[in-house]
């Protein structure tokens, strides 16, 4: 599916329009004050796992930025443009690592960054509603407040979005246990690509009404429409975390481990894996000494109150395996022992520019595809480091490019290639949780087939006819 | 929307098609064997709660019944259909009590109730492979042979199918903690109105590729799609159960203790909260004294390796508001304790027909709307017993009806509509698990307000452009 570009009367008309109907705070023009906008994060030195990513290809400077500071300001922009069929680009905090908010010459990015109030939080019905551009560790601290918890944790919630969260259906480590973002939004409230505002879902914990929009929009990466507010549940947090880090001499080891926890029926509230290219960068950027204990090293949760004996049956089942084991229930040292994840990706930024791929697979074939991965490195030429969310078959293996050449070389996009063709044949997906953005699009219609690539995209009709929204994105 | 009746040439051609395309044994004819596919329950004596509803109102018995015995059977019952413009109501066991399987005079029957094969359960992925129509209770059982469970626990396992569940997202008493069915399915295999066959979802615990087109068809009572297969998530049953029952002078003071409960972040994995004229039904029925204990009874589980601990805690809040309480963790003792709930529906079955109704609301609105629907009961002058999954705003108010008079009376038609008006205006929703069906059709426009129903009739027309599909269910 191909765009026509905007016609510049077109372009002109917008502007025009747009001047008179918003405010002059909610609108920028002219190229220094849009250029930030043009691509995902160009302030944020950080992306969702804490690296610089390099694969936006974005077009030029967007026509406008429209800050809308509320509904009336989304519609307006909507109505005109959709009359004028000019793209539109929703954008959150720009934080994605796909180029899912990257913007084109002739489209208008909404920046709803300062949609940003929380509007309600009922602590006796466990449910908040929210303004798109409320940062998700904030609702999460305003949930503490009445000892409740915002349960999914991206790993950049400090920056991330909820609008964002939820328009990539975004994972995180603990949604091992309590699920994505699909799994915590009761309803939104929508505005349409032609300025129509619905309400979709409830504001009850339950209720079946009609199809189910909610969980349609929810990952559909701003092209179905713009979310303006959303209602989502809130959680007791756990009474107790245990933290337990093992290491192995393998990757392939450490899956097995992993294996062998989930056939005992033990579910873990997180279960990260690093492997031994990802232990040795950390040791090198922080001076630890995390390789010489093995090469994979596997970061475990259990929450909840039995959390300590459910820790100890896992450290037992561990032993088996593993080089070495800790265990620890002390939260001081439960964010020491989880160091090595959170610095994975800073230290790998060390050493050049880093593309972050996201497959998942059936958890029997994660030794396989880290196997594959490591040929595929090989065979490229190309540096693949690999961390997992092991405990449901979440890959994330991190191209590391050279940092003085601009640009993604081809080797680099065929490995990424390769590691997409591997995902599908293993029986995975070409996205656990980052969402399809525009680096996979060509794999898409693999996965889905041609019917279904079909369907979708008739569906993507029945909410915007003139094809306005995010253009070019997750389909 | 109004449907077109088929002209008697389409459904003469369809007949031949069918009759030349399938095999003999898959498919009736005549209206002998065609006429206890008219309405949903003409075998099954009992319904999803235990009881015979009569809130349907067939059409009169179908054209034809197709009993595909595999997916191509149901691809070319639907190519044909959709050429010639027949509707075609699928059909799982019959058991849903909104009228979501009657068929009309013109329609074909797609009877799935022989696809019914475990394609396969793999205990390490924890995932089942099955056709939709298994009987729920066997998958579960299937499950556990490998220690596992299927979490979804509609009240009536024994005669629901999977896909029955899945094209209603059916509820239960487990969902409070488990999630209802969308919860626990991962993609599913669907034959669309034109007969091209799609699989949606994925077969890996983790994944979001494209639209969610899996959670848009849970719940759409087989108005988008046929499904032919569903990959289903299965998980480890609880180590431990301990189950409470507490009776409370009056209803309001069940749901104050409910909401005590709540309030301490206690998530029992079952609160079912019983109304007076409940309990003196079923101690007529079973000689029982629960009503001469209080005018509410509350069953309550909690659940996992802290089962007791929960339950004690549970009881010492429990103490402050209740008449009397009794707990356990002895299965044999537990059972004797839930008999009231699972005897709830028979025992008002004896006093005349049933008819259920299924509204959600704020948990906070629990007493308030038993209070109107006792208003309204008085109000209509008819007999209303109601029932709750208590924990999450779930309520089942059960209207009895005058067993010598046929159909339903004009005074039970408005008290259900006063019903559902209560159930929006304290913010609630139509149905909690039921579904729309065909008995509240009328009021979802009101819940859904007329811009997002334009929309869902949109998104039909992008699966089913004739409207071939289930006519007049759901939207």
């Amino acid at each position: 599916m191909t765009y026509p570009p905007t016609p510049p009367r077109a372009a002109d008309a917008l502007l025009a329009d747009l001047r008179r109907d918003l405010p002059r705070t909610a609108l920028s023009t002219g190229p220094e004050a849009t250029a930030p906008y043009a691509a995902d994060l160009p302030h944020a030195r950080t992306n969702s796992h804490g690296g610089t990513p390099v694969g936006s290809r974005p077009d030029g400077a967007p026509l406008a930025v429209v800050h809308p500071a509320n509904t009336d300001h989304v519609r307006t922009t909507l109505r005109r443009a959709h009359a004028l069929r000019v793209p539109v680009v929703p954008r959150g905090a720009g934080t994605w690592p796909d180029g899912g908010a990257n913007a084109r010459a002739d489209s208008v990015v909404l920046d709803l960054s300062r949609m940003n109030r929380i509007l309600d939080l009922d602590p006796h019905e466990q449910i908040a509603v929210v303004e798109p551009g409320v940062i998700t560790a904030e609702l999460d601290r305003a949930a503490g407040e009445f000892g409740l918890r915002y349960a999914p944790d991206p790993a950049g919630t400090a920056i991330f979005t909820v609008g964002g969260n939820i328009a990539t259906n975004a994972g995180g480590l603990r949604c091992v246990k309590y699920g994505a973002t699909r799994d915590t939004v009761l309803g939104l409230d929508v505005v349409l690509a032609d300025g129509t505002a619905i309400r979709t879902g409830r504001h009850t914990v339950k209720g079946v009404t009609g199809y189910d929009l909610t969980a349609l929009l929810i990952g559909s990466e701003g092209t179905l429409g713009v979310i303006t507010a959303a209602t989502v549940r809130l959680r007791p947090p756990p009474e107790a975390t245990a933290t337990v880090a093992a290491s192995f001499a393998t990757f392939a080891e450490g899956t097995e481990a992993v294996s062998a926890l989930t056939a005992a029926r033990l579910e873990p509230s997180m279960a990260e894996l690093l492997d031994g290219p990802v232990l040795a960068a950390v040791d090198d950027a922080q001076g630890t000494d995390l390789r010489s204990r093995g090469g994979a090293l596997l970061l475990l949760q259990c929450d909840g109150r039995s959390a300590a004996a459910e820790a100890e049956w896992a450290v037992s089942l561990l032993r088996k395996r593993a080089t070495s084991v800790e265990t620890t229930t002390d939260p001081a040292e439960a964010d020491r022992l989880l160091t090595a994840r959170r610095l994975a990706l800073p230290s790998l930024e060390r050493l050049g520019r880093v593309l972050i791929e996201d497959i998942a697979v059936p958890r029997t074939q994660l030794a396989a595809a880290v196997r594959e991965i490591a040929a595929i490195a090989e065979r490229r030429g190309v540096r693949i480091f690999t961390f997992a969310h092991a405990a449901d078959g979440n890959l994330h293996p991190i191209l590391v490019l050279d940092p003085d050449t601009p640009g993604i070389p081809e080797a680099a996009w065929h490995a990424a290639g390769d590691i997409f063709t591997t995902a599908l044949r293993l029986g995975g997906t070409l996205t656990g949780e980052h969402g399809v953005g525009t680096l996979k699009r060509n794999w898409l219609a693999q996965e889905l087939g041609h019917e279904q690539h079909a369907l979708q995209q008739r569906i993507k009709a029945a909410f915007d006819p003139h094809r306005i929204l995010n253009p070019g994105k997750a389909l």
